[in-house]
């Protein structure tokens, strides 16, 4: 996706340093021309020792750079291989956001470890950070930007951000705050440098600026961004005082996790983060053992449902070929619904309120790809077991795959009523409500012909 | 998600303003003070009429911004609604990649239509970018940005980033072309701000700047965005020569939409994007039943492996209690894997290289799972029917559950290899290939077993 052809490059080069085939001279050179992030991407390829020793040579400011793009888990790995001098100094100038990132993936005992290395102010602010509770803006934001007075002159805050432009991450979006630090408002670079000098920064207060507040969840902070199209949003204490900010940059990765989540939960696996490439067998297995035995029991019940129509199945053996067939189309109707649903919610598209419209909309949706399923299914049971079957199987469809439908549009809502997230309606959560429910209106309806019918 | 408070109250205020019941001038008053987004997002609410109305009382300056922000369908069923004059207007002022969004949706007769309401430079503009391919960088990017020339001193430069600020979309990233247009290097307002009035542009040129060539797709330009943490990436042709740019505001609804497609594909819908709110009964229909119908016919498969077995389930109809709980096992631990490959495919976490070393840790990932469910499942199977019962089910499950992960895991590879999209491994299609395996599995060892041990 990436330049994958560079970092593949860049990989074999640092192979080739860690088995001693290269000089530092001639890798010092090469890495000069790269970016950190590729350095980073490449670095995965190789041995905790082979990154440490690639750290090491790189010069001494970009180091940080380079560390804050490796992953949390490897960065803790990495900190223990390298020379405590070089550790430090990469800890002492890694981006206060980057370092919440690191430590609050660590237990107690390695944060402490980390923490021995770093300053006092530096544990400090990493303590205030890590404060705030987890997936909310306050661990998003960094606490590093520049403010100025509503009573400065332009050309005395643009001197005051000249002086202080490498304390903030951007200077693109500057904010002005009162005598308590609240927030009043924020400016640009270019409203400054475009302005009139003498004019008073408070002339380029607009509207109320959009601001979050710290303890919210950082998900909320993407779609401000998203539907503001900012680049950066001030974060704010509950009593209004600037507190830090969340970058664009920092959102577009909670987007990407995000529906990383959503995925997952859709798929019927555990919500926790895991980077495939690096996980254990174990991680694994927990991730998805969880929901397969949650589902395994919920069969019972479609086992107990079959056995109530032993004697019917007995009578027609042929009735258990389209078990199959009918069950799983309801879980297919099912699950398409419930993604449907599920990701409209997640995007915005649709709110809870809309349920009942969509739900009107849903059945005359469904009632369609019944009929339309059913009469390619009929033609299938005629073919095995003659009209009766197939007038069976034709009824069960339709009814199977409306039930699914509403299964799956229905739950995602419910979900949400009860605070819970619509997401945990899964494919296969739905698939397997939608199976006990087929059984049931399959043989029910394959039970109810025979008897009316009893010559088949 | 979005300040729905906000939102609502602000819908509310528009429909009573739809039926006369405030004045124009007291809502002029309360729109003042509302971001352009929200207007474009409580208008949705309204009829075409409605939003027309609101269009043509809002300050000349705004109805373009707001329009930009309201979806390209409804956009020209808008146009339509709105006096000639206004329709102009906001054709005119609209920025140029909202302008191709609009278009680009549009049929060939709508199209010229709008196209008879745009000045002939606006219409050659628009046709160049409607000449990229559908979801290119190209259609993406706006063509409107600042290029400096090396040669320029930094006061310079700054001067005439001054004059044409207004031409551009952010003075965040300034670019810098030779003679021929061609792209050398970016550099942003801050440098110009920071650095010594008299030193040259050249001097602010650092290592080769990324960038994409206009033809390239935008989910590449997003991972770029994404990867490098740029605010704007640069477009260029095949001779490098500067296009326009992508910025990061328009990247983020990219990555959301290709979430969005990948989340479809996965629960087994039709790709093509639709509004669940907008859409209608047949969009849904349409977006639905082709790949039902493809379930159905492969459930044909289903329906003959289990008519094979005919004799096995007449000998002991209680087999079938629990062919419900062992296909759907096979499947759901199928949906399982092919969810997280595909994820992780379309995030780069892992690529199609990786496949064998993925498959060897899948294979001890699905026997554990196996093996774990196939315990819990024996349970059951003691409960209906005695231990042969417990045994066939106890062994066909942990077979299932490896024969579902395997086809999950794999499938998404392979169909990387043919240049498909993996997405189409979707849970309802693993499902299907798995309850055909798990069929034949199931019944096969249950055949074995009583043949093996014919008085159970």
């Amino acid at each position: 996706m990436i330049p994958t052809s560079t970092i593949d490059q860049l990989a074999g080069l640092l192979a080739r340093f860690e088995r001693d085939e290269i000089e530092t001279g001639a890798l010092c050179d090469d890495l000069a021309a790269v970016r950190d992030q590729d350095i980073a991407r490449a670095l995965k390829a190789l041995s905790t020792e082979g990154m440490a020793r690639v750290l090491e040579i790189l010069p001494g400011e970009r180091r940080a750079g380079v560390f804050g793009f490796i992953e949390p888990d490897v960065q803790y790995a990495l900190l223990d291989a390298l020379d405590e001098a070089t550790a430090r100094a990469v800890l002492d100038d890694l981006r206060p956001d980057n370092l919440t990132a690191l430590l609050e993936d660590l237990s107690q005992e390695a944060g402490d470890a980390v923490a021995r290395r770093l300053s006092p102010q530096r544990v400090q602010q990493a303590r205030r950070l890590l404060g705030y509770p987890l997936e909310s803006a306050g661990r998003l934001m960094t606490p590093e930007f520049i403010a100025l007075e509503p009573g400065w002159t332009l050309s005395h805050a643009l001197r005051h951000v000249q002086r202080h432009a490498g304390r903030s991450e951007t200077v693109d979006v500057l904010f002005i705050t009162d005598e308590g630090g609240r927030l009043l408002g924020w400016t640009g670079l270019r409203a400054l440098v475009l302005g009139d000098p003498a004019a008073k920064v408070e002339s380029l207060l607009e509207d109320k600026p959009v601001s979050i507040v710290v303890s919210e969840d950082r998900e909320q902070a993407a779609r401000l961004i998203q539907h503001y199209d900012l680049t950066a949003l001030p974060v704010v204490d509950d009593g209004g005082v600037l507190m830090g900010m969340v970058t664009i940059d920092d959102v577009m990765d909670v987007v990407e996790e995000e529906a990383t989540e959503d995925i997952h939960k859709l798929g019927g696996l555990g919500a926790q983060h895991l980077s495939l490439r690096g996980a254990s067998m174990l991680e694994l297995f927990k991730k998805r053992i969880g929901w397969l035995l949650m589902l395994v029991f919920l069969a019972i019940f479609a086992a107990g449902a079959v056995s109530v129509f032993e004697e019917t199945l007995e009578a027609a053996v042929v009735l258990s070929f389209f078990l199959p067939l009918i069950i799983g189309s309801g879980g297919n109707a099912g699950s398409q619904g419930a993604t449907m649903m599920v990701r409209a919610l997640a995007t915005g598209d649709v709110g809870p309120k809309d349920w009942l419209k969509l739900w009107v909309r849903e059945l005359g949706v469904a009632s369609a790809l019944g009929v339309t399923m059913a009469t390619a299914a009929w033609g299938i049971g005629l073919f095995y077991g003659g009209t009766m079957l197939a007038n069976v199987v034709f009824l069960s469809m339709i009814a199977v795959v409306i039930f699914g439908s509403m299964v799956g549009m229905l739950l995602p809502f419910l979900l949400t009523r009860f605070r819970l997230d619509p997401a945990t309606a899964s494919a296969p959560l739905i698939t397997s409500i939608a199976d006990i429910g087929g059984i049931l209106i399959y043989f029910g309806i394959a039970t109810a012909w025979i008897h009316a019918a009893p010559t088949g």
